[in-house]
């Protein structure tokens, strides 16, 4: 008989996965709906992760000579229609801007009036109107390379929105380079598909694999699309970053050229690269539980949360003295390049309080009571481990522990995904094996199944959307360096062109 | 005979004011207009600067307990029309989104399709959408105070752009904050008017006068608007910072209300404050002078510029070894709560090199050449002194030295203005010497003239619009603790209520 366990949230991973994410976005305090369609409202607890992301981020562009500009949010259709590839791509989900202003309508009420001359399309992202301003800043060779990256709202109309993963406006940053020589393009677009993998492994402790995508899933307009892929706890895979040689498709569009060492007028070569807000779905998946949100530390909105346990009035002062001088020696000590963020909760609400930390996924939760005082200790609990498994620290000790208990903690995290993952990524050599692995047992109930799938595949664009359609799988990545492959497409069985990672996606 | 000295900016601030304004802005390459009427592109050099006035924003925000959050791009049309002044000062200026979608038009183009029920309005500012966030947040006051803020792109259409100054798209913070008490919220629209001028004097060394504005200049919607206010080159002033107190008006048109400690249901309080990147419009015209731009220390995006003498081919090895190891030490040092950032230009151009770092603002140039390097000495210009000005440094007695130069130059460009702003602030107490004090001498060619002007107002909206019609002046602010005054209205001759700062404004 199985002991009934009771998780701070409902429903559980098990039962209803998508269901068990809406309630731990919830729970933590991070982010909701708002009144409009598909658009979030980012709590503090939640755009302090956002925070911590640009500012580690800030950091790694700059150190590759990256600066960054702003660039405006609107974009003239005609624009847009330069490059026929990447209109097509954004036709279906881009907000259109038609009047400049409002007036009384014959019902009282206010319409919009002031039509403009061209519409103009909210940035669903940024080729063409950057390309626009490269176009005018490169004349010589001289001027080459450009590195700029820009921090943004971006509009793309969601159908059918899911907080952090999809919505119809998130915060991205976008990088646009350009280039006199296409190797040096194509060296910046794995520099940066490099340079999100490193972070995005050591500081949100997600492991991902690195690949290009296939000719169908490419970005409207690229020459090659490479990404970093992710595995969530449902098995599906979630595109963490993507990075693309452009080639001189976007530099013909907005003719941006330049005069060569030798004279010559020439396209310069253009990339572009971008993370966004759906990073922190990632995170949240990846490492939360059944009782709520798991924060890697480096990444976290805050580190410690100093909970002053007051059984009697008398006793406040001295526990309120004890914690505050606590909560001063730990703001004085440095993680991952700022200062630690500590929490104090002197809520009189029982246990509801130490709960209300855990799913908000803080990694350390430090209670102080009168005996821990007496006796100059405190009882340490970490959120990667079971909740009753404290454990009492001398005050001092733990003071100087700290970093390296979130340092633990960051580690745990990132080895317990990376076990996720390989449990879950399997070789399939055949069509009956690989239909089975990502068909649900039960049909009617949401199930967790599949994983990543290496597997042989044609090359063939038609193979490819066929087993979508079959069976909602996609290629997610051809892995870098893969090797050409001498068996047959796991799906048509025709010769194969290359090993290819499937699975089901966000 | 005046000798005829050549400036790097043409035409001078004499010559002609807003055409220099743009001039300085060009050549220091920190923004220009987009190919999108109204719009800017904000350039690296003028970015950076935007990014440390977010940075030390947000350590002062953060230090008064506000947290940073973020809210939709879009707002239904209904939710500004929840509050009737603040819809009405704003309908002139929506951006307005009809469409989702794309399709292709009959004649073979794209046009706007999937029309929305509502328009989306492109928020002008999120009173509406923040308000409406806050009624599902707030139902005790335990929940209270909630103190947001918010940084964003904020879209109002200008028939008369004018780069950073007035921009159909700019960037900015806006605060947000609710309380139980009405002294409470009045206190939390005074600390951040004082944060504010605290900042932009400190920071941006812009002396700013603090006031409240008169009705007619206040926020749609707000019960007092409180403002800092600059003087300009041209005398003009430019309002540099807003703190809005909103009485209830704003929960009520949201709904925000709470239970009070005695158990009943009440109106919250509530507030709203925002600088912009008209900011680094007011920094430019403030400091800069007829060579360009003239960054203080404290705000800008470089700190000091290393200039490579290299007259022989032979010269180089050394004179790059000796300049990038003083960058090194250089950039360990500390301005200002960050590195120190700094520049090499080892572009073999002459003359137009040294320009150019003048022309973009630059605290200090260091010229290094062989002599020096013999010497073990550098060559190092000011910006706020004449260029020829140069004085020669020890290496190791600047590297010492240079964050106190800095504080000069910091300390300089304030007392300037402050000078200059006590030279162009008078007392009028009748009406013939104001209407002077405001007519240029030519109409025909436009002139420096005016200033603040500390006079009498009867407190009539019809008088105040009367002044406005005649002389393009404005009350800018009825300072804080202003006394009663006996006094006569310098322009009706009525009872005055107030002494007031008018002035011509941008």
């Amino acid at each position: 008989m199985t002991k009934h366990v009771k998780t701070a949230i409902s429903p559980t991973r098990a039962e209803d996965y998508p269901e068990w994410y809406q309630q731990v976005v919830r729970a933590s305090d991070m982010a909701e709906n708002s009144p409009v369609r598909g658009c979030m409202v980012i709590k503090p607890w939640g755009y302090a992760i956002w925070e911590n992301i640009m500012r580690i981020l800030n950091e790694l562009f700059k150190a590759t000579g990256v600066k960054n500009a702003y660039f405006p949010l609107f974009i003239p259709l005609s624009f847009l229609e330069k490059e026929a590839e990447h209109v097509e791509g954004f036709a279906k989900e881009c907000a259109v801007v038609s009047h400049h202003r409002l007036e009384k309508g014959p019902n009282g009420g206010l319409v919009p009036a002031g039509p403009l001359k061209e519409p103009l399309i909210i940035r669903p992202t940024s080729e063409t109107i950057i390309g626009d301003a490269f176009s005018k800043w490169i004349s010589s060779y001289r001027d080459l390379p450009i590195l700029i990256n820009q921090w943004a709202n971006i509009v793309r109309w969601e159908m059918r929105p899911r907080i952090f993963l999809r919505t119809s406006e998130f915060l991205w940053q976008e990088g646009h380079t350009a280039h006199a020589a296409k190797e040096e393009a194509i060296e910046r677009t794995h520099m940066m598909l490099d340079l999100y993998a490193q972070f995005v492994e050591q500081y949100l402790a997600m492991p991902v694999m690195r690949g290009k995508k296939s000719a169908a899933e490419r970005f409207p307009g690229a020459v090659d699309t490479l990404c970093i892929e992710a595995m969530m706890q449902d098995r599906k895979a979630l595109q963490a970053g993507t990075s693309h040689f452009l080639g001189q498709n976007f530099a013909r569009a907005s003719d941006i050229k330049f005069q060569s060492a030798e004279e010559k007028e020439e396209y310069a070569w253009t990339t572009s690269w971008g993370t966004s807000t759906r990073l922190i779905g990632g995170l949240i998946m990846t490492h939360s539980d059944d009782d709520g949100l798991v924060l890697p530390p480096k990444i976290a909105s805050s580190h410690v949360v100093l909970l002053p346990i007051i059984r009697k009035a008398d006793d406040r002062p001295r526990v309120m003295e004890f914690t505050e001088s606590l909560a001063k020696e730990l703001k004085d000590k440095f993680y991952c390049d700022r200062r630690l963020e500590i929490e104090i909760d002197d809520r009189e609400i029982g246990g509801a309080r130490g709960w209300d930390w855990i799913k908000k996924g803080i990694p350390i939760r430090v209670e102080i009571g009168p005996r821990d005082i007496d006796d100059n200790s405190v009882f340490v609990g970490r959120r990667d481990m079971a909740h009753k498994d404290k454990k009492s620290f001398k005050r001092d000790s733990f003071i100087r522990q700290v970093t390296d208990i979130l340092d633990e903690i960051q580690e745990s995290l990132f080895e317990r995904a990376l076990m996720f993952r390989k449990l879950h990524s399997v070789t399939i050599e055949d069509k009956k094996t690989f239909i089975e692995f990502f068909t649900p047992e039960n049909k009617e109930k949401p199930e967790i199944h599949g994983g990543f799938a290496s597997s042989c595949w044609c090359g063939s664009e038609k193979c490819e959307s066929k087993i979508k359609q079959d069976l909602s799988v996609s290629i997610r990545c051809v892995p870098l360096f893969s090797i050409k492959e001498k068996g047959r497409c796991i799906y048509c069985g025709q010769p194969a062109r290359q090993r290819v990672i499937f699975a089901k996606a966000y």
